[in-house]
């Protein structure tokens, strides 16, 4: 049975205007040295495009959505399943993603829970086999439950505590089973809403003790997937404790974690921190932290998550330019954690949306390739910094000096000789590849 | 010679309206372990209150002030000096701090500057000894000059690098000679304007070799005050690299320079990086971290360091809270890193900024004790937490559990029973003390 | 039958320290020229008592709620009425607000929901006329439903449209049935999600029209309260119409409609638009505009529209410093828009946060009173506008002035003397009153 | 005498990779109904370009510039309207504009200034003749001098208020001789700096008694050109009257001006105040007020003005769409009120940040026109709107129905249907034009 209207997507030529055609994904196509299906990694994510209903805090549902058509919780479930392989199948997207919740039903207790999941989990399974489309990651929703209110791995009551670890445990799993090869920590309600009453060092001792029992969990099952943490920096609580990347690097190095954990950085969360994305993807990887992607956009005049298909170019060339300065995303990919507006609410929304996204990421592919190529940022670079090749600069590189030296060196100067910045014409270079 | 107009600015009881009195500050009453005084070690910043001219942006000086009646620098630079020692007796501030730039003239070479300081140096030092005033900390101005537009020990020019490490190499004498019980960091131009022509790596490691020369330094010069990062997000760059308190906890370890450096946080930093005062002063207490306050405070509608004086009794009583939790700020103090507004030119508006903010800090430190003694968060706090002191909540604590025994209790609890987080009785009880 | 376990809550004297307990609120004590039950008109907000349930984007509801027993929806509508006049007599709180959709079950169609609505109004109505609470204002809930979701007034399908007059004028007439005094006109959705897609122009007039024809309905049925528009920057859309007051003030001057609207302003949706309270308050009191107030806050560090119970005193203080000078707030009141946290989901909390939120206005109004009649700020302000009682300045506000004459006086005038204009000074004269 | 080194930017064809050249400019190619140069006006800022120095609030000056070797200020004003036709020229841009205070020095006197401006305006007055070029627009500036420290229009102080009178009426008097199109008001310290010290009404009227003045003048003197204020939300206030579009619109109905100004809108501004340009530029177009654009743009990370060269094509598309659609700029143009960041202060980046601002906003221009051309956004939007041009939704728009007619038809509706509002599918129709 095929639930969607819409056709196969397919790659039909720079020309066209028909925004359903890819203009820039090819997936085939070389691009350096591995094709662009290779180098982009997509994703669908589960929560947004297969359980979202397009409720916000001032209005209900408005998705309309095949498997609405089914009224018992495990049904609906399947049907979910079927529409994301047709989904995955027609758009040409090799991944998907998911939060235990979103793929099953959560019953009326742990144990129906887990039932329900490896039902679901293997009807994935069977999928998967039969289509070759993948799993990049799973996780565990640690936060939408009641029971979460106050935090999960971070809560102030031990029994919360331990059913986020049975949460995880499963969700590990599920993960490992179905081949992911990723697992991810959002930490969703790890935070707090008010400092007042708040314990924080036992909080941030808790999480890390949690996130220590994952890593031997791992071990235990032989999960060799990456464990991946997604800075964000408020909402839904006032105050995460993973607020950016370079909080969670502190964090890792503080607990003795930065061993087994790289980020998965959101384009929207880095926003809300006062990121730019290339910000934070330029901090994850040269400190190697870089690890998987959440592709999506904010509006930078709002102040919440939009979660918005990424279509900005300068966001995907830059975020590109990056990812492939990185060698690529490895085991990481480009997840799309993004829903349809709550007005874009039929199918054809949800390929209109992915088919934007892919597009703008293939094109800023394609831009940040070329760039790289030319060298068009890379040469005015290392003429800036040249002066750290030779004479004093490299001495301070190779810690051959120390304060004496160099002040005994600045007394001799002269009036020193700054070179501008030249931050428009660069940015004028951008514009010429975009 | 005396300078200006007002009086020495007494405590003069709680009932009096005039808003020159102190009516909470009381510098020899005891309160808790120690007097007022003690508690609190104000400072005044010399940036601000002498140097500072009222320009801005859009508008130049307009600071009515007794030295500028002097036009020979060196006679300006001395004229405040005196100025400074008058101002700590009147207003009863038993400390100050410093940039280089800020006592003398930076003439037209780096002799003739250091040459200057010397001079005012020896200056100060004789006051200090008449009146037994106090340096809190030094520091060197490595912002301001044009040579330093692409940032100092981040700077893309090695010769810069050199300038500035002789600029800290002389602060740091002169700190140490005057007895200063910190010396700081901030990160003027520390930053990226655009990160299209930045090398981050290179920058951060390089800023990571100049903090360890400084460790060096002092070494050598026997200087055992303690050093103090500043952190701060943006402003004057587009991306400062000492965002936040979190921000430089990773960098610290990163590069092995934790054992050296604390805090030194300042209000109107925290707010822009998106994080209330205390919340950077609790993370930095808890973690071991926290070493000074810049007391001043921000408008939350404005998007820029506008360095107001502090007067808002909730963010004075809650930084109080976690000074005191803290054991006090030991070599730390607060210093109004604060500036008359544009708008308050005249003498007056000195003495009146200083006395509400130095009240403001009174007043927080009186409503935190009181609710330290009273146990009024505390109590609530500690019975939230207390499923982590024994049973299962203990083992996890304890690092005696793993998620196949949690997973297992997890599986045998009913429905969680959760307690109200209760903010808004919390908030009531803040109100009570205040 | 009583569904809530708390005691009412009385008026306890200053020094209780007993968070439940009023401390400054005395409903029949007088300040000035009425009762502080007078000065407040308090008001309790059905949505979110009452109708709302504690979910976010991020998870479902939490809160425990008496009627939670009921499944059926017009028994749980009628114990929720049951439970409104409880908690108003309790908490001693005068008046209530309401949408329509708060009140009853919408049902299958429109005629089912104005059965459902006349049926629990009737029982409003008989509460009502038992205890004396009254309503300060009635509305329509024009942007929950799926229909809603591209607007209503402004929506870009008539048939939209008329439903939404269709609600507006039921809701009218519940209002005008029920004795409200106001009737409040909140733009759910009128406004965009994206410029791309938007008839402005269109969309604004209809706007007007739909307003235009609210004025002739209150005619025809004899509705005398006073109407109002709440401004909001944004959110539930990207760009709401009516952005803030002044933007609404130009609106209703476009379409001829400012003879018939005031505001009812919120707290937390001012400081969303970047403008304080007390400048929502100000201006929209100098222009005549001052209707009616959600009192709430937001969280400055947050940017959505978080809904806060009011606690901060200075807001309060303000506040009621506006409603003072605008001989009270007529037949407006202060409206609780504001929900219990999340995390605060027992029904205690519901007491705490009203009584804390009570409580600070109380004490608002107690320091704005004092500094009224202390002249605290008056005389300062008139001081330095004294220029324009006589003179040249006389001459420009008498309009007997132009530039020709203005500039003739202004070449023979010397240096000017501008006065400090003393903000830290009276900061700290706002401290000594609170 | 040739200032700059620099040879004449031409058109060099669409492929150079030199980012010197333009690749989208052509001043003569004519694009639907006029040249280019005829749809743009660009204008060239005095005060960023020739006035501005570099300095921010935390350093001085860097730029290099060729009328620094001139220390007598009259020699260097001289030696800046030489290098602005020189710019001008070369950079094959036909419009200037300028502040009183940019084109000649203060002096000690208002009499002095005068006479400045009069020997500078005569040099300027000829070399337009010489080259054609020509004043888009003149200003005063009434906020840099101490004195206008509380304001000029809204001043607390009479005599400020005659000083500012006197300085528009020269300004205006300039503008006219030169034959500027424009004159505009940019109420640089009109707003307030706290409320506390604040009478709104009294300055909200001066400023309205002030406009009126302006206009009176105007009509005296004979000067046809078009009156625009320029809306800004803060900075260098805490809060300006003239906060956004909207306000001003506002303000202008409740004063009676609305006849007399309309707007000019800056990027910087707009997305200060919380809006995109082209949601100013549309809201002032649909109203009848859209005048003129500064052509910048801000960091929507950072929260202040930064004024840099506009380099977004989506803005710079969406910007020309909202003025193609209003016929053109008419009177007003595009002026880069936008300054080179401190660190690119040598000369070359003068013109690599014009010609890349020139050629985004050509661009832009080109995308805009294919865009209506193809009617690739309208068709879509009057699909949208169709149900207003019949039935129900025409009897709504042409004002004959009213409640009573419209809940009849409202009761008689099935479930409504509306359609998606396609936010993504437009956006991907956007990135084809770019």
């Amino acid at each position: 049975m095929k639930m969607f209207d819409m056709k196969h997507i397919q790659y039909e030529g720079k020309d066209s205007k028909n925004p359903l055609a890819f203009k820039y994904y090819n997936p085939t196509e070389v691009i350096g040295d591995k094709t662009m299906e290779e180098h982009l990694r997509f994703s669908m994510a589960y929560w947004h495009t297969l359980t979202g209903e397009g409720a916000d805090p001032f209005g209900v549902g408005t998705m309309i959505r095949p498997w609405n058509a089914y009224t018992d919780p495990m049904d609906k479930a399947k049907a979910r399943v079927e529409a994301t392989f047709e989904l995955l199948d027609k758009l040409n997207i090799p991944f998907f993603c998911f939060h235990d919740a979103d793929i099953a039903p959560q019953g009326k207790s742990l144990r129906e829970f887990q039932s329900n999941l490896d039902t679901i989990a293997d009807s994935i399974g069977e999928y998967m086999k039969q289509t070759g489309k993948k799993l990049l990651w799973g996780t565990a929703n640690n936060f939408s439950h009641p029971r979460y209110v106050h935090g999960a791995a971070t809560a102030c009551n031990a029994d919360v505590f331990a059913m986020a670890a049975a949460q995880v445990k499963k969700a590990m799993e599920l993960t490992h089973k179905l081949g992911g090869e990723n697992y991810v920590f959002w930490g969703g309600r790890e935070g707090y809403e008010t400092i007042l009453n708040t314990n924080m060092k036992l909080e941030q001792d808790n999480l890390a003790r949690f996130l220590h029992m994952a890593v031997d969990y791992a071990k235990e099952i032989g999960f060799t997937g990456q464990f991946l943490i997604e800075p964000k920096p408020k909402e839904p609580t006032k105050h995460q404790y993973d607020f950016d990347t370079a909080t969670v690097i502190g964090f890792l190095k503080t607990y003795g974690l930065d061993d087994y954990f790289k980020m998965n950085i959101e384009t929207n969360h880095a926003t809300l921190a006062g990121h730019t994305l290339e910000h934070e993807l330029h901090l994850a990887r040269v400190h190697g932290f870089l690890g998987s992607v959440d592709a999506n956009q904010g509006d930078l005049l709002l102040g919440w998550d939009t979660d918005q298909f990424p279509t900005d170019i300068y966001t995907t060339t830059l975020a590109m330019y990056e990812i492939l300065q990185n060698g690529g995303l490895h085991k990481g990919g480009l997840n799309f954690d993004a829903k349809c507006r709550r007005g874009s609410f039929d199918e054809k929304d949800i390929f209109y949306a992915h088919v934007v996204g892919m597009d703008a990421f293939a094109r800023g592919l394609r831009n940040a390739h070329k760039m790289l190529e030319d060298k068009a940022l890379i040469n005015p670079l290392n003429e800036r910094y040249a002066s750290f090749e030779s004479g004093i600069g490299k001495k301070i590189v190779d810690g051959q000096v120390n304060f004496n030296e160099l002040s005994q060196y600045a007394l001799e100067l002269g009036e020193i000789k700054n070179n501008s910045g030249r931050q428009e014409m660069l940015e004028g270079i951008i514009n010429t590849y975009l």
